[in-house]
């Protein structure tokens, strides 16, 4: 059985804008004790980094998104489900970041909320490769344009990557919390510019 | 009066996509009590099996609607409405599933939670069966493309299965909470490899 | 300046979708003190009246919206902001249904809860009259399809019969807050029914 | 890499329809202490207003970015991450709005509550310039409509102005909190009037 691309967007952009959204439930209003908003704002600041990186994070699972289904016309049921697998781990995107956000700081456990962050990241890459095996794969060759195999290899090649930088960030986390949310941020904005200049 | 397909598989689509995200903010944050948060994530069990459980259920859904508008160009009122119905109960979802994840492990309270996730699902079932039932009946017939009666009525005859499953798994909750959801999680996967076969 | 009805209905449907959804979100899993979770969840039947009623109604407004807007193809302005205002409205049940759902039973503050319910009801009944002014006025004439006047004047009665109505509705508030409740949920049977034959 | 504008308005859609619905997550059920539930809702009035201004200014951003993007058939990687910029602005339009809605009337903390506001209104100011100089710059001509220089200069200083403003807004807000929630909905109120005559 197979099934319009225009639908499996649909559904997958209505799940990436819903859970981009709701990560901003997790800023919570703070309670001001002694000193000012000011003060008490300052130190909700791993809501806030956590916030930004995720929100970066959803944005580009958006773009590649589209760039991985945009010369699909037609999926079949294998693209169907390893496209649901990817959505799942989205949804769950919103979790780990308000459990990091809230254990940052937290000496031991705040490595465990980043090494958790870091495998929510790795299940993502893990899911990007799986699509692009599934719809670039021969029997899904009949069903959009010809996708060129160099390129195709150069893109799983890519997605492979993310496989061993977001290992790595897993293995970062049990240095420092911190050191492994600044390195999530910064592989967003390299994957961002770099989409920029492809 | 008819109605565009189109314009009621944004509104379904939408709220399936609403309804699977926010099962996630029901996934709570921990609080560490002595132990780790290793230990205080383990406790929490509960939330994540019913969550990965309504996750793929909700998926499943989503495909098997797509499936049962796919022939259908234009609907009418009784169509609408058994669509507004179905989609009443997947809103429903994550509330029974917030029911379970919080119950299960509290002995009968949990075998009432799980009973009571069973009748969500039963009553989807239902949801399916009528509303294969409006799309596929003569008045409707001349809005879509044929429909083979063989495979329409093996289609009624897989949703009508359902009921009698859904109906075992409302009894299996009176046993045991945990095994009616490990059912509901097995005919979750059964369903989803027995789509991609078809 | 004209605007693509498609795109006033995507943003519709999408507030429409979310605000049934989020319905749930007041669906709380309750505390069992002393009896069992049966007697706990029948407690909160208030709760779930409301939720139904609000549900039945949101699925009526999403149906109403579409019939509107199925002979628009380009709406201006005045249409625009006149949609706007009554998805405003749209947003705001699920406050009064998690208001009327709190305060149902308590008395005097259950009677004002009730009212509020009926005002955000006649709301969105002005909301539908003045839209429906707006779309069907000379000046957007040349943006659709001929609407046939007497058919445009019997919805505009319709619409009209709408205000009466609520605000009868409001004035039950003040009698009763269940049979204010009884009354919506009536209206939208009554309502969905109607549609059904037309 | 160019991108098709459907699938960016699709997606921006989605997180404006959300954000727009999330806000009334914040209107929350007061509790009745000593008087009735008119007064307890009568001190909620700072909500209320928040709520209101942002629903405007969320309605007003979802008419603007339509505008921005109606000649547009295809953007380009610059485009689609100023828009990305802009939906992350939005998705925390909430977040200061219930900062705002808690601290009106906190004396210096509401202040800074205005301000945050205010900056975030500015943010979104900046991030429409943004995107507007991205959708007319010379690179992206080719990928769209004619756009009459005049009218992209005459646009470009309609956007320059929101920054003056919402710049005058921030320093509004240290002299009185509820004197800049005012010049907000004013401010939202002017530019929907200003939109309907154009």
């Amino acid at each position: 059985m197979t099934f319009a691309t225009t639908r499996l967007e649909a559904f997958s952009v209505g799940v990436m804008a819903i859970a981009i959204t709701l990560l901003v439930l997790d800023l919570r209003v703070p309670e001001v004790r002694g000193g000012s908003l000011w003060s008490a704002l300052a130190k909700q600041w791993p809501s806030y980094s956590a916030y930004a990186v995720s929100a970066l994070v959803i944005g580009i699972i958006w773009v590649n998104h589209h760039t991985v289904f945009r010369p699909v016309k037609v999926v079949d049921r294998p693209v169907l489900f390893a496209n649901l697998y990817l959505l799942v781990v989205v949804t769950v995107i919103p979790f780990t970041t308000r459990l990091l956000a809230a254990y940052l700081l937290q000496g031991y456990d705040g490595k465990i909320a980043a090494a958790l962050y870091g495998v929510n990241m790795l299940a993502m890459s893990v899911g990007f490769s799986v699509l692009w095996l599934a719809v670039t794969r021969e029997e899904a060759s009949l069903l959009h344009e010809h996708v060129d195999p160099v390129a195709a290899r150069a893109a799983l090649k890519r997605f492979g990557l993310g496989l061993v930088v977001y290992s790595i960030a897993i293995g970062v986390a049990f240095i420092s919390a911190v050191l492994a949310l600044v390195l999530h941020g910064a592989l967003a904005i390299y994957y961002a510019f770099d989409q920029l200049n492809s």
